[in-house]
């Protein structure tokens, strides 16, 4: 019954990528269309219906196909369905049933989640959570998201939104404000974005203090300018990365309270600063751990290839 | 295949209180024996063995038991052990395999978990979680426990001792210390102990302010007196149960980020305060709560009798 390919689509705001993987995590074949231009689902869905479809006959697949995986923003794995996702046009007038949609177009069963979910299930497939039943993967990108696994299930909650780990609040009084509406959220400190505003307002706040990020003019400072600064060894850059490992760590403390995760696993472009990140990190939870959790939650750092991270996460639940 | 009732072990510090309870949660049968005097596991099992073996005799039920369920503090589900558990010397000289043990004596298949688990197991079999999939359990009695049901499942952890939500740190700058080492843990405010001890805060820190509580001499103030109160309409006493609430209405906003529940039930015997608590809890939930999880999760007291609660939790582990 078990067939040896997956099909994983990673649904993003201006690429749709997709490839056609094997059992070991290795993308075979893999290919693209734009998500740009689309005003009503059914057009986009033709379109990408059609280079699967021709993907699979051009590499003569048929019946190797164990099922489709999508990683689609807002993606609801309950029911299969996204509605009011930032960048897609055509999910603003209600819910799309974007799975059963594919399935009809490519005669393929079809799950789809967020592209967070489906992080986790790539590492639970192919990546650091292979063999782990318990564990939580953040992914620390623009934003903060997370895909939380229980019992070996992804945890999807009564509506499918559970786990939007970004949003718990870590800073009660004067927290930045958040896009979601709120303050004080994960996401607004320890993404990509957070990173970047926390040196502008470290530089703000300690002018006397040299740092290379002062040679910045005229543009605004990103996180990667910040991890290139620490990696010259400048004080405030690492300061920076300290905040943002001892908020995130002091985080995890409430999350392994929760789930008691074997592993944490941080992915998405943020996770690459790993080096200034993982001591103040490991440090907060130290400090903060209840004892019943001590030292047994490992956290660790995503080593798949990030260029076809999304794809490897979105057939991964093709195998479920 | 499936047998009309199930036992319930309900294992306390002095009192191990068991019964026979059947698919409706009618408890049919109930006794109980001592917790104390126990120097070594054996021969607790032994008498609580006899104890029930005699009970299923006298009742003529051999063959119509499912199975048997314990809750017990610090209960492993994950292996049917016990250990270090506080009032219990027999286990504090490492791992009794207790649930196995139990299987031995009685010849029934035996399950066992800590008494947050087995509250929400119950609220799940006969309470207020009939029919739901997801949703959290929030013991309020001396400390804060919690079970969490996620698809279906207890979140166990990769240990068994996930779900410690009492020690989530709620109060970032100059929080209560706590049992378990740590400050500023939910614990420290939500339980019974934490509404006295504001209580007492509260009384020092507005020493203008008149409240029947000033009237208690002699003896320290309860989580009963604060409660009785408030009953009156003393003004004192429900700050204390505003603060309360919406201590726990804030902590709940992380929770429902991480598992979306349907709902979130209170149980334990700080929840009779259901009139004070609700309000102040339910307005701290939609002033900090995620737009995604707005309105979606139930705030629901427990209905099910406290003095067999214990056991008909306990119970329920028999039919999963």
């Amino acid at each position: 019954m078990n067939k040896p390919y997956a099909i994983g689509i990673d649904l993003g705001g201006t690429y749709t990528k997709f490839g056609v993987v094997d059992r070991d995590g290795k993308v075979l074949f893999f290919d693209s269309i734009s998500t740009e231009g689309y005003a009503v689902a059914e057009n986009y869905v033709n379109d990408l219906g059609k280079a699967i479809n021709g993907m699979i006959e051009k590499n003569r697949l048929k019946d190797k196909i164990q099922g489709i995986g999508m990683g689609v923003p807002n993606g609801n794995m309950n029911d299969g369905t996204v509605e009011n996702a930032a960048n897609l046009i055509w999910t603003k007038r209600g819910k799309v049933e974007l799975a059963k949609m594919m399935t009809e177009r490519t005669g393929l069963s079809c799950k789809l989640t967020n592209d967070a979910n489906a992080a986790a299930m790539g590492e639970m497939a192919y990546g650091a959570a292979k063999g782990l039943k318990d564990f939580i993967v953040i992914t620390l990108g623009t934003g903060v998201g997370s895909g939380i696994v229980s019992n070996g299930y992804l945890v999807a909650g009564h509506d499918g939104f559970a786990g939007e780990l970004g949003h718990v609040k870590v800073v009660h009084e004067n927290g930045r404000p958040c896009g979601c509406g709120l303050t004080g959220c994960l996401e607004t400190y320890a993404s990509a974005t957070g990173v970047a505003r926390t040196a502008r307002e470290f530089l703000l706040a300690q002018p006397e203090k040299q740092s290379v990020l002062r040679n910045i003019h005229f543009q605004p400072i990103t996180s990667l300018d910040v991890y290139e600064a620490a990696c010259k060894g400048d004080e405030l850059a690492i300061d920076v990365f300290n905040l943002t490992g001892k908020i995130l760590g002091e985080a995890f403390c409430n999350f392994i309270a929760f789930s008691s995760p074997a592993a944490i696993i941080l992915c998405g472009g943020l996770a690459k600063s790993k080096h200034f990140l993982l001591k103040p990190l490991q440090k907060a939870i130290d400090e903060n751990i209840c004892f019943v959790y001590r030292g047994k939650t490992k956290i660790e750092f995503s080593k798949l290839d990030d260029s076809i991270a999304a794809i490897l996460g979105a057939s991964a639940l093709a195998w479920e």
